[in-house]
């Protein structure tokens, strides 16, 4: 299946959604990869209506030079299951709301059979699902932990500053 | 696809389940076979494992002379939509009780996407899932239509003898 | 009951649901029956507003010429269930979501006791239940198998054509 | 329908069913009606497996000198539902735990259509469905009023010993 | 505790809510009053903000010449359970949808412990309690009984006006 | 109603649940009261069953040396919520798990209107309740801080020697 | 940790929030505490944000004068559960309903392990919160035990006003 | 924070968990592995009961070596996302089912709020966890990636096997 290359730091990350009416849903994902300078493809695949398709993407997945896989899904959300039964990268999923508040995603994507995980994020957490791929990343590749770093940084400060506005408008 | 032979009320049904601990959740489904004298094959498959076994049998069941397709999953259940992407046989999906009370493979059996519909019976539900495959091969099959029907007729015949019991205890 | 007349294949759908007001949840199944060219009729009738002129059609339907029964139904939809209790023909269940995310109509309709199998689509998925409708009387029609499986071909081709798109845009 | 007659105070109570197994669950039943000397049958019926005994029952019930109709049924529970359907008695619901913890048979029992109410106990709250059948009849009948307020004082009592016995083994 | 007076037929309803803000979700319970020539009651109390004197009201209910108490709330909804151990007449519990899509509401009310209990209805099911109401009281009104069967004519006539309207649209 | 007494240091804590089955339940609350040697009383009261001796003791719970309530209820739990609005001593509540995996006693706890706040721990967290009560007291009372901290250091000591032997067994 | 200083009555609320844009979820909580005069102060923290901010605050919220600490998170709510385990202050959590109605963050919340209560309230329960740390001061502060005991009596008019409008309404 | 050394390969992973009691039932991580030659440590940790050692834990363990923190915990289970906010290393969060049939620590795990990713595996799934940490190191070492993939290809041989098995006992 997948080979180890020396440019591992280098792999891009797939992120794939059923229908062109999902890209709003995440649209967090995308900001983060430009942010955190991360190589992404967007694909519309679907585990049902081009099974094929999906196999064989999942199937050439690391050979093409991915490294992670972000598979978002509503309903009965087998998209990430699917990719992941056909590939040994991390397969990450976002459960999408789009009825029952997201539980039936949530528990179609998260409650895999023994031997085939997919790292789930929350109901309709794209950016966190993109945040996750970053980390895997990193692990090879310094740069990126640093970028990570200084957003985690950016975003206590944003914290630090909105409770400094707040203590403001008290007084 | 499949193809509509002139022996179509001989077609067989096919029962997958994901692996041999699931037998006896399914007895109820071959009880109901052999009564009904339908024929009928039992496969261990399964949507992740042997993801491409699976695949090849949905593809070719048409055309190897199955009717109607069945299968019982648990958790993410993602065997029956698997299976109901890849055949336009009619897939009847029968969620296990295998955590959550069944909660999680009922959502995943059932919340199928528009273009694959997955049958779905109750939780468990394996004896309802064989008659829905018998009421569905009855449409071409006259003879079945008597034997469910009489089958019928013995479970009321049994609901009232267990009434008449029951009125005789008080008296 | 029910017999299995030379002409199976022209059996009609009966899409039955509990008001007016539910005509637009199910206008997805009206336009894949127009769309596959199958004959289908559409009433309202009532599990418990009119329970008997319920009782006499799905006791008649089988003779009427109908082939497949789907009933939808909200809240503690029993609509299907009595039908199904009265009919050897296959009868589907479309959960309706009028309260509390369409959970308590999902269980009352997929729940069926040991006897009496509702094959349940998902929850508001008419057009489901339509394709399932016709995927079992595609068993007795072969052009219907045509006329579905290039239904199957144009979904998938669509999900290519947005997927190109989508490639497009990124460059 | 019904007749108002004279002696509606003597109207008996029904309790159904839907098989025998059920009976250790009603069994609370019976013991409140017999400590409250309320005359009751007891029947097994069933929605599906019996629909037309079913429906002559509850059509026939009233006249048959019957005032309060309780129903018992697990999964999709319709029994108590397609009992209101067909008669004006008032029917209560008892949801048995079959199956989810009793969550579908509460829904499939509670949620019922405007213009039929079942008028619903806690799941597998059998004893309370007496109760209430009970405090139904007593509108009619100041004496049954008196043997339920007595119960009422005496379990008040129960709980006032069992918490002096709490106070001793204190001290 | 209440006395069976000679004009049981003509006791009230009283229909109890926790706030002004619920008179729109109970107005259809108004409706079924009026409708059928029900004498009712509406107050606004409360088992927590009013304590005592909906203690005092239960206590006084059965004297003061009502027959059923029918009381709505949302959350954790204690104004049935509150009353229903502080009076022997019949308590009907409408669960009102202010969180949770009601669920919360619905258990609050449904599962009284045993010998306190509350005919619950559907979440929000305000004519259904009504109707039970008018059901309970019907047992002791000749008259009423017929208006509660013209109106369930009426529903059924309606259920078929529909569907004939349904029909002509059709040809 | 509750008066600020000098001593109030020295208040007890009440823990009230609904029958003598329910005190293995709260077995948990009782270690941590003799640990802390903190005074409380158990006693046996009921929303329902005894509700006047049940108010009587939420309102005299302050002048009586109270300084906090727990309750203990299980299903539609409505103890702690009835004592909530018959005082302003704080209210503890611990839902009791004895149906639907104690999701009923949860809502029915937590889900207080506006006004009257019940201080909701975790289902069958009886020693929570206990500790919580503590910590509450312990405002007024710094030796009791101090056998709190001291609790707290020990079970963290536990915690790392339990890591410890994890770590010896590996080595 | 904390210490029992002589001035106990006077100390304030912290009242915690993970962002700007919860502070009109918390609105309520801030017109209880003007409204009883207890001095309070509010602040953006998180348990994963700004962790040590967040320690820190907890560690010190004793020495520092607060009495009482109320923390609103919404999804995987920790926020409470994380301040919980650093301090022994009673500690009040706000699940917020942000997803799926707010029952994640409620069992979030609410299911604590054992030896760190977290007080919870209902959902979005802000003012509810605020009521509970008001109570819990006011076991050392007789003034602020009048102010709430007003407040009662002020909504207990309140609905007997509401009550006396609407008997007029029906005159 | 955590830096890339040239040996990323050799990064082992850390297996946290609350306490003794949970070790059997994350046995199945220690099972993969072992089977898959991966260094693992154990360590028993706590969100709350030992806040400090575990924040400590998580800052240093990149420069420790880990390469991926797997935290396993019930209830509100707040250890991996306690984990995850002071760490760039992925974290994986495995639901323990102490109670509601571990729905309360499935959402607690997965609910994340933007920034700080948990990557959740199924309710009870520690053997998943551990593939699924497998696999993100599989990412840079290529043995691991075929003893991952020798690994899957015995599973599809014993389905196939199983299934061979079970037609032989049809015959």
């Amino acid at each position: 299946m997948q080979t180890t290359d020396k440019n591992a730091s280098r792999r891009r990350v797939a992120l794939l959604l059923g229908s062109e009416n999902d890209l709003p849903l995440v649209q967090g994902a995308c900001t983060i990869f430009n942010e955190l300078e991360i190589a992404f493809e967007m694909h519309i695949l679907s585990a049902h209506r081009v099974s094929e398709d999906t196999a064989r993407f999942a199937q050439q997945a690391a050979e093409n030079g991915f490294g992670v896989i972000i598979a978002a899904a509503g309903k009965a959300a087998h998209l990430a299951g699917a990719v992941a039964a056909r590939t040994l990268l991390p397969v990450i999923g976002i459960p999408l709301s789009t009825s029952l508040g997201g539980l039936d995603a949530l528990l179609s994507t998260v409650q895999m059979p023994s031997g085939y995980p997919v790292a789930t994020v929350a109901i309709d957490g794209a950016a966190n699902a993109a945040l996750l791929a970053a980390q895997i990343l990193a692990l090879m590749d310094e740069d990126l932990v640093n970028r990570l770093s200084s957003r985690r940084d950016a975003m206590a400060e944003k914290v630090r500053e909105s409770d400094m506005r707040l203590q403001k408008s008290f007084t």
